[in-house]
């Protein structure tokens, strides 16, 4: 699209746009597009692959809520480490999330892929991924973009959810009082990146398995986000860097101090059972990808709450907001003692 | 995001999410995503930068148009060619036209950026050129990802607009009777880059300039795309792949067959004179980048057409649809003669 106009011409075998037509029939990038919306479930309504543009109808009363994420290879993941297929899923997980932590449900994706000319079956397993994640939360991928590149692989999502405006799950809407509640549990996804990186533990294939599942297909929670902002909640965010650090942002956003309780984490019993209490700990309050929700919401709303997610996942109250504080401040106890969260998270600010 | 977590921290330099908010203050990704910020207008209504997503609210009765387009170094831009000002403009320049293509108005973006961890300072120059077309377009950048990368300079821009649900301009609306009109000139972008090509040619600096200008800064049809809509053409496209191959676009999905009249195009009068005609016709028709819009309409709405344009450029008549053929067809006639159109465009189905 822009310089180096011989280069693209030598590009095209891959230099497809989803949402636009190939430049001549017969060719490879045409079989490609084709081969990629063959994979996709068609809008059910407006105007998908095949345009300028995509077009779809908001829903009247709701905004509109958009985030968008990009992940390279060697950077945020290795095809050595992960199928194609679980990367797609991935890449849709990480903005999944995000739509969720705002309290918005998810509606539509574009999806653009920069890959090397011989990586055409690579990106169809892809996006059988990105197509497998995107029915079963209800998202169409409407459009996007595949280019060659000759560095890295790289995939970049972008998500667009809706939301009632008044149930926002914002950052700065803890309040002193609310307690802080984490769905699920923390430092599965973590442990499971453990495994792969080789570092030793009492082995069990089964636990192996669950914590390797928890990394490479983590399930946002795309229910409880809305969920929990219709019963009340105001403040939320997901914890995809770790309770400690999220909690940062949480406090550091709303100008309160957060107290975390460290003995009431339910951190993922693989992760405890496999490697000692302290490295579960680690993996879980500084770990991340867990793509669970940290939400701070009045004490009084907490049964409802974990009522009304029952059927989705778990809610533990894991700490409280005790005061308003200028510029946040995060601290934690264990046993009644000052429990130090380690590098990585916030300790003051 | 995904693996590789022990790599992840390492690249933390750069590994900032423009619409989060970085893991500790005070770190490099935290100095660099607060001047990225400070460059853009904050959004007049909704959250912006700053939270899991971006949120805004949809205008009643209108649909949300979305496109994206993902643009790697050394295949779609060189940086020994290009500005990083120049490349953040065009970065939105690509998305933009093809809102405009849509009869839409663009209204939110969000840019994702991979970059090597010594590019600091580009990204920030590249931001500039995105914040100065966001400005001049009435478009707020919203949100987005900033991540390391081994490998080339990724920019991925995705663009959000709106538009009147009736006033679409979809590729299948061409009917016979149209005339088929292009705003603008063809050429001129296609000439500035065979300039930076280094290709021989007649040289004049002020012709030179204008040539460079219109590859490196394109100016989308954003008034245009909108107007002609409203006035009644439900058919249109962006020429950013050259106007042979994005008639056949138009042909294909409309099923019709399309007459150009090569002699009617108004190729960029530098470019002719700057290279022999044959030449400045090669680069118009199947040059590209030009981003101005191709639409059919029917010949009583020219006029009308014309003036509600003529503010922001011209809209010239190059040819007509003829009659329905199933698949498309295009052909062109000069001096009466049949045409060949070349390749990279289409000359049949």
């Amino acid at each position: 699209m822009i310089e180096a106009r011989k280069q693209r011409d030598d590009a095209l075998a891959l230099a497809v746009q989803p949402q636009g037509t190939p430049v001549t029939e017969g060719t490879d990038e045409f079989a490609l597009i084709n081969r990629l919306a063959a994979l996709l479930d068609p809008p059910t309504h407006g105007i998908g692959i095949g345009d300028d543009a995509a077009t779809w109808s908001p829903t009247p009363g709701t905004v509109t809520v958009a985030t968008t994420d990009m992940l390279v290879e060697g950077i945020h993941f290795r095809l050595d480490w992960t199928t194609p297929e679980d990367l797609g899923w991935k890449a849709m997980a990480v903005n999944l999330s995000d739509i969720a932590a705002m309290g918005a449900r998810p509606r539509h994706a574009l999806v653009s892929i920069a890959l090397k000319p011989d990586q055409a079956g690579i990106v169809i397993e892809i996006y059988k991924g990105i197509a497998a994640h995107a029915r079963a939360s209800g998202t169409f991928v409407v459009g996007g973009d595949t280019v060659r590149t000759d560095g890295p692989l790289t995939i970049n999502v972008t998500l667009l959810g809706e939301a009632d405006p008044a149930l926002i799950l914002r950052r700065d809407g803890a309040r002193p009082g609310d307690v802080l509640a984490i769905t699920g549990t923390a430092g599965g996804s973590a442990a499971g990146l453990a495994l792969l990186s080789g570092e030793p533990t009492d082995s069990d294939p089964d636990r192996s398995r669950r914590l390797l599942a928890m990394h490479h297909r983590p399930s946002p929670r795309l229910h409880a986000g809305p969920a929990l902002a219709s019963l009340g909640a105001r403040c939320g965010i997901d914890i995809s860097d770790g309770i400690a650090s999220e909690t940062g942002h949480l406090a550091r956003s709303s100008n309160v101090a957060i107290v975390i309780d460290v003995d009431a984490v339910p951190f993922h019993p693989d992760a405890v059972a496999m490697f000692v209490l302290e490295r579960a700990r680690t993996l879980g309050l500084n770990g991340g990808e867990d793509y669970e929700l940290l939400v701070t919401l009045p004490l009084s709303l907490v049964d409802r709450a974990r009522d009304a997610i029952a059927s989705e996942t778990t809610l533990t109250v894991i700490g409280r907001v005790v005061q308003d504080q200028h510029g946040g401040l995060v601290t934690a106890t264990s046993g009644g003692l000052p429990f130090t969260l380690g590098a990585g998270g916030y300790v003051a600010f």
